[in-house]
């Protein structure tokens, strides 16, 4: 297999999400958690090539999909670490840019992840407005 | 917006489908059509991006997805001109193959491309070989 950043971006403007929760969780100060993540959710018999995306950016996980359909038939390719989603992710796709409107979502997510590391989410002004670019992501 | 090769590999990998009808057609003589689709459905929001791989392959068409889902707001880009398809198409994923176990799909779609070109679904040998290629896509 022969993954190029143009063949990963390619495949993340069709399969690609860029996705941030927020949960409540009574041990965190503002009793909410934000928890971006980037993943690829793919049938199983491709579980091979999320492994190789997993090797080309050097992070994240392959896991079980627990989606809607909720299949063990479904696999993903996820990061959640705040360190490689802002050292990795982000930098890889401002450098190699989304073609599909899936591009706005990721601004959004670079953003919330720029204030992440600045530990904005830890303050009321700055949760609030990761919660508002949240909003704007994914419609 | 700035498509390559690679990029277009990835898309295809995600949102890509390479399908091969076999329809009734009393004017036929074996009465029955085959009708050979390379096609990506998008939402609408990407109009844009379906006509900009338009005019990257030069050949296919933009239109609504008369698919499962039947909306207004899906459409796709769309080639089933079998000189598109056998000299445009099946070259340039024969030559940029894709990742994914759709690549499986493609290469009996291509090998039932070359079966046309020969005329062989015009006859009673050759359109059974093509169903029987068919049968193994997509499964």
């Amino acid at each position: 297999m022969n993954i190029t950043d143009n063949w990963l971006v390619g495949f993340v403007d069709g399969e690609g999400c860029f996705f941030v929760g927020v949960n409540k969780n009574k041990t965190m100060k503002l009793k909410e958690q934000v928890i971006p993540e980037f993943r690829i959710v793919q049938h199983n018999r491709d579980i091979a090539l999320l492994y190789e995306i997993k090797k080309f950016l050097k992070c994240g996980v392959v896991t079980y999909n627990r989606g809607k359909n909720n299949s063990s038939n479904v696999m993903e390719f996820r990061v959640r670490n705040l360190d490689d989603l802002s050292t990795i992710v982000v930098p890889f796709f401002r450098k190699n840019r989304l073609l599909t409107i899936k591009s706005i979502s990721f601004n959004y997510f670079a953003e919330i992840i720029d204030l992440m590391k600045e530990k904005q989410h830890l303050t009321v002004t700055g949760l609030s407005k990761i919660k508002f670019l949240k909003g704007k992501m994914n419609i």
